[in-house]
Parts: structure tokens; C-alpha cells; sequence
């Protein structure tokens, strides 16, 4: 029997992978929640369909349009970065953060929590590798927690709906690890953002998912 | 010369056209920023360009795609109220209530804002008309500002985006008032929730629209 409901954010990539394999051990009846916003890497939509498939989950795809740009990862004028030594230092922001993308994933899961009646929100953020996204931070997601109790019906009458991090403090290798554990079916995941038939290799998303999968010793069979 | 610029919800409602002629008047450069979330009532979209061409102001309409339903605005199998009475009493949350919808109205205003540099959104959000829902009081604004500040790149680096709400404590009445002076062309705008040729007369919104012009001494002329 399970009461417990959750949404989780699933991109595509081992993170929210993790994320949705970690709610459901949890106890979780999860409903995925996956953005088409008009991506380079469309191929991540495809596998976190079939991540949700695989996990058995309930998902919806939620298409949205930012008619407005600005981002590398949405505007292929603008160069991806390659190679990059410096993706560890988080003072820059870089040019693939997409204004306030967090806020609006979170506030349709807001909406989807509201509308199947479940009480937390699962997100595979993560402080340590979140190579300088102001939207990955805890004080972010407190204050966007408070905004979802004050300004939803759950939040007035019932329970407020909590939102989970569970890999906020782990690093890719300790993400990777859990992953194993928790029998994640990693070669569904897609991390690169150059959008190719194959990952580019070179990208900072393709950077830090090598080095995890070496920090926790274990071999990324496509 | 203009340097401060304004991110304007804009509904096609009276309130968010009332809102738009202020933010000028207060000497903002406006963008406005309109939603087509498969409402009943279409029209007000249109309407809602209208009013931004009349202004002079730049807009962007950005398509949402709720694929959860759950609204009687989105559902047509969801009745409507009619001549409802108690359309003052605000502790029953309506079925014209959409799951965050002024959450994620926000989330882009501020994808928006954050995009074309602007510091500030204007919202028609009114507390003594609002009809019960949550998410139109004062305290949920706050929170959201606070997250906007903490979770976007302008928070963390330049000045924060505020929230404006010039209408907060008016009465419908009193905004119409305060319409008057600033010349806004009420005949444009669009109110009724049925989303037929002409105001249906009945629904909550239309209710609410009579009594203000009503208050107001004005005549709502089409």
C-alpha cells in the first residue's frame, strides 16, 4: 500500500536518475515530472521517458517555450564551453544557465504536487558540482518552499509540500555510488549538452560526469 | 530617456490593464508578459495584445500546457459558478482556482525580467477582490521575491527584482478610479470567465466587474 506520493524532477540525467530511484526506496508513489524547453540535448527528454518507464513511474512531459532566450543551451549561437579546467570554481555562472529555470521547474511541480495531492518534491540539485548555478543552492529552495506554503491550497489547509535534496551534499563519485546501490540503469542517462547522437565529451556536463564515474571507480558502459 | 524597466503581467482583466497604465505612469519601460494556458476564456489574450499595442509596450505571450488539469477555468467538465453571492467571502478557494498558477506566472516573469534587465514586475493582484485564492496574498509575494533574490543571477550579483502591487488594498472601484486618471482604455479590456462572444453577466468575474464599475460611478461601456 502506498500513500506516500511525490513528484520528481527528472531530467534525463544520472542525477535526477538517482533522485527518482532514491524516492521510490523511500516509500514513494512518484509522478516524474520532465521539461521539453526547447533544449539542444533533446535526447535527454527521450531517456528520462524512458527512465520513467523503467522505474515504473508516472510522468508527465511539460513543454514550455522561453521566448525570450539568452542561454547556451538554448540558443545555438552561443558557443558551449569546451574543456574547461575551471569547471570546479563556482564564482562564474556560465553561459548555459537559463534565467530562472529552477524557479519555473519548480513551481509547475508545485502545481502537479497540488493537483495528485502529493506533499514533497523531489530535485537531484546538487551544491557541490552545481558549477555555479545561483538556482542549485539550500537558501534558494527554502525560500521557494515558503512561497509554495504561503501561496498554495495544500499549503493553507494541509500538509505543506516539502521539497527533498537528497544529493545536495554528495559529490558525482558518492552520487554514483548510491546510484549502484540503488540499481539505477545509468546507461539511460544522458548528461551531454551538445545534443549529438553520442556524448561530445568535451562539455562541461560530459567533464564531470567522467570524473565521477572515476572518483566512485566504476565504468560508464553506454 | 528611459532606464527603468518593468516586467507587466498582463491578463486582458481590468486589474492587469489598470496595473500596465500605472507602471507607465510611475515612468518604467514596460514588457509585458501574457499567458495562454488554454483558459475557457481565449479572448482575454487577444484582448490582452490589444492593450499592450495600445500602451506602446513591448510583450511576449509564452503557451503553458498544464497536463494535469484539475481547474474548472481549464476543464470544461467542471461547472462554472453562477450568481453566486458570496462571491465576497474569501475562505472558500473557488474551482476557477489553477494549481500555483501565479506561481509559475512568476517564475517566467522573473526568467523575463532577469533576461532583459529588468528590476521589477508589476502584478494586478488585489486582496480585497481576489476571490480566495491563496496565492494573490501579500505574504506569498514576499516569499517569492525572497526566493527570486537568493536563486537568479540579478539577486546574487546586481540589484534584486522587486514586486510591485499597486493595487493591492484598492477596492474594484477604487481601481477604476484610478483608471480613469490614467486614461486606460477599459473597453479593451476582457473580464468574463465563460469565454463567449459577449460577457456572460453571471460568472464570479463578470459579478465582481459590475459591482466595481457599480462603486466606481463609471459606465462599463463595450
Amino acid at each position: 500500500m502506498m500513500s506516500k506520493k511525490a513528484i520528481v524532477l527528472l531530467s534525463g540525467g544520472l542525477d535526477s536518475a538517482t533522485t527518482l530511484f532514491d524516492s521510490q526506496a523511500k516509500g514513494y508513489q512518484t509522478f516524474c515530472l520532465i521539461f521539453d524547453y526547447g533544449q539542444r540535448h533533446a535526447k535527454e527528454i527521450l531517456q528520462a521517458k524512458k527512465l520513467a518507464r523503467y522505474a515504473k513511474s508516472e510522468y508527465r512531459v511539460v513543454k514550455i517555450s522561453l521566448p525570450w532566450g539568452g542561454s547556451a543551451l538554448l540558443d545555438k549561437r552561443i558557443a558551449l564551453p569546451k574543456n574547461r579546467k575551471d569547471i570546479a570554481h563556482k564564482q562564474n555562472i556560465p553561459v548555459t544557465y537559463v534565467a530562472a529555470r529552477n524557479l519555473i521547474f519548480l513551481s509547475f511541480a508545485a502545481s502537479y504536487a497540488e493537483t495528485v495531492g502529493a506533499n514533497a518534491i523531489f530535485i537531484g540539485a546538487n551544491a557541490v558540482d552545481y558549477s555555479g548555478y545561483p538556482d542549485c543552492r539550500p537558501e534558494f529552495y527554502q525560500a521557494f518552499q515558503l512561497a509554495m506554503k504561503r501561496g498554495l491550497k495544500t499549503g493553507v489547509g494541509g500538509r505543506p509540500i516539502k521539497i527533498y535534496m537528497p544529493l545536495i551534499h554528495k559529490t558525482k563519485g558518492g552520487i554514483i555510488r548510491l546510484g549502484r546501490k540503488l540499481k539505477v540503469p545509468y546507461q539511460l542517462t544522458w548528461s551531454c549538452y551538445a545534443g549529438g547522437k553520442k556524448p561530445c565529451g568535451v562539455c562541461d556536463s560530459c567533464l564531470i560526469r567522467a570524473r565521477g564515474f572515476k572518483e566512485a571507480g566504476v565504468i560508464d558502459r553506454p
